[in-house]
């Protein structure tokens, strides 16, 4: 019984996630649905990277918090617009859906967004089941949370264009190995792109701002 | 049509919950559901709370894995019985159920087996909604995680009557607000009992296992 819902649920937001792909395209915004476990280092890459991104990709976010507005709060700040999805209310809901995020879009003026960064839940299981329209998903990896995180939750790492290793300034001061981790990274999802990064020291942060910029031609260049 | 669906899915879970709770009474096993988002820290405090237990407490755990039986491995060569779940398998399984346990128990040796340690599938939403039996959840947060946890993810805080916040022996790498973290977690659930410990260095281990000892003996003398 189980199982049949939830392919029945699956199906219907897979419909959903279509529509908004299409929708991102006629507008040219190039959208990434950026997940991982909560305390990853999601919202601080983000500040980070719209930071980074000012005066050469207009950024705009959605924000999915199962409660409180506190990570739209932080970037709010920042200039750019933020639309709050909090799941809270929605018994079940770890995750966000395509129909969320379209509800979403129409809060957001998509002919002035070149970059929509999606944060999902903090959560590294059920965000991977849900497609969302995005162009490509973003998996954040603190290295705090250890070397076998890809081999012990394959689906954010498989369906994933890239992985950002973050919190690399604490690399010195945990057990981690982090040859480990890259070569479970590549047995999880061979295709991954792969930037190890801090946010808060900025080290490795250029690599993958100009990833985001690169992607973004192509994108537009693809029209 | 999604929320009933769930909500029913919940009260088939609450009643095999109940069953296993009764079974759990009759063997005086008292069994603990410890969750907390993946590389929290769980497997290191389970390994460390095993070895510190020895001779004092007969421990059996249940682990819960979305892929791989590497945490089962490492806990099972310390000696204790270990059943491993394994839920890739299962769509949209993040956590564990009543009635994977009710199936788990059946393998082990309730009657010699005092202290029941369930490690939940690495998730700081979802397992806080599944009652399993247990006598008391206890959520390990660890601090590289943020201070703001326990009102982003209310769920797993209220429901907890244990708080481990683990890895403290990071706190000075970080930029970690302890004085907040502690104020967040009363917010979240006023009645919470802490300890702050690092399974790493041991430091605050002590004050955690003798809960657990003291937390047995009332619980056979309640029989």
């Amino acid at each position: 019984m189980r199982i049949e819902v939830i392919d029945r649920i699956l199906s219907a937001n897979e419909a959903t996630a279509t529509e908004v792909a299409s929708l991102l395209r006629r507008t040219a915004t190039l959208a990434l649905n950026v997940l991982g476990s909560p305390g990853a280092g999601k919202t601080e890459l983000l500040a980070r990277t719209i930071g980074a991104l000012e005066g050469r990709l207009r950024v705009a976010v959605i924000e999915g918090d199962v409660a409180t507005t506190a990570d739209a709060e932080r970037l709010a700040v920042l200039g750019v617009p933020v639309v709050q999805i909090e799941t809270a209310n929605l018994p079940g809901v770890c995750h966000l859906n395509a129909t969320m995020v379209r509800e979403a879009l129409g809060r957001l003026d998509l002919a002035a967004t070149d970059l929509l960064l999606i944060e999902n839940v903090g959560n590294l299981v059920c965000p991977a089941e849900f497609e969302l329209g995005e162009w490509a998903k973003v998996t954040v990896l603190s290295v705090t949370e250890g070397e076998d995180k890809p081999l012990k939750y394959p689906g954010a790492f498989r369906g994933a264009r890239v992985v950002v290793v973050s919190k690399m300034d604490l690399v010195p001061h945990l057990g981690v190995d982090l040859e480990a981790l890259r070569r479970n990274l590549q047995t999880a999802n061979p295709a991954l792109e792969t930037f190890e990064l801090s946010a808060r020291s900025g080290e490795g942060l250029e690599g993958w701002v100009e990833w985001l910029v690169r992607c973004h031609e192509a994108w537009r260049g693809a029209e």
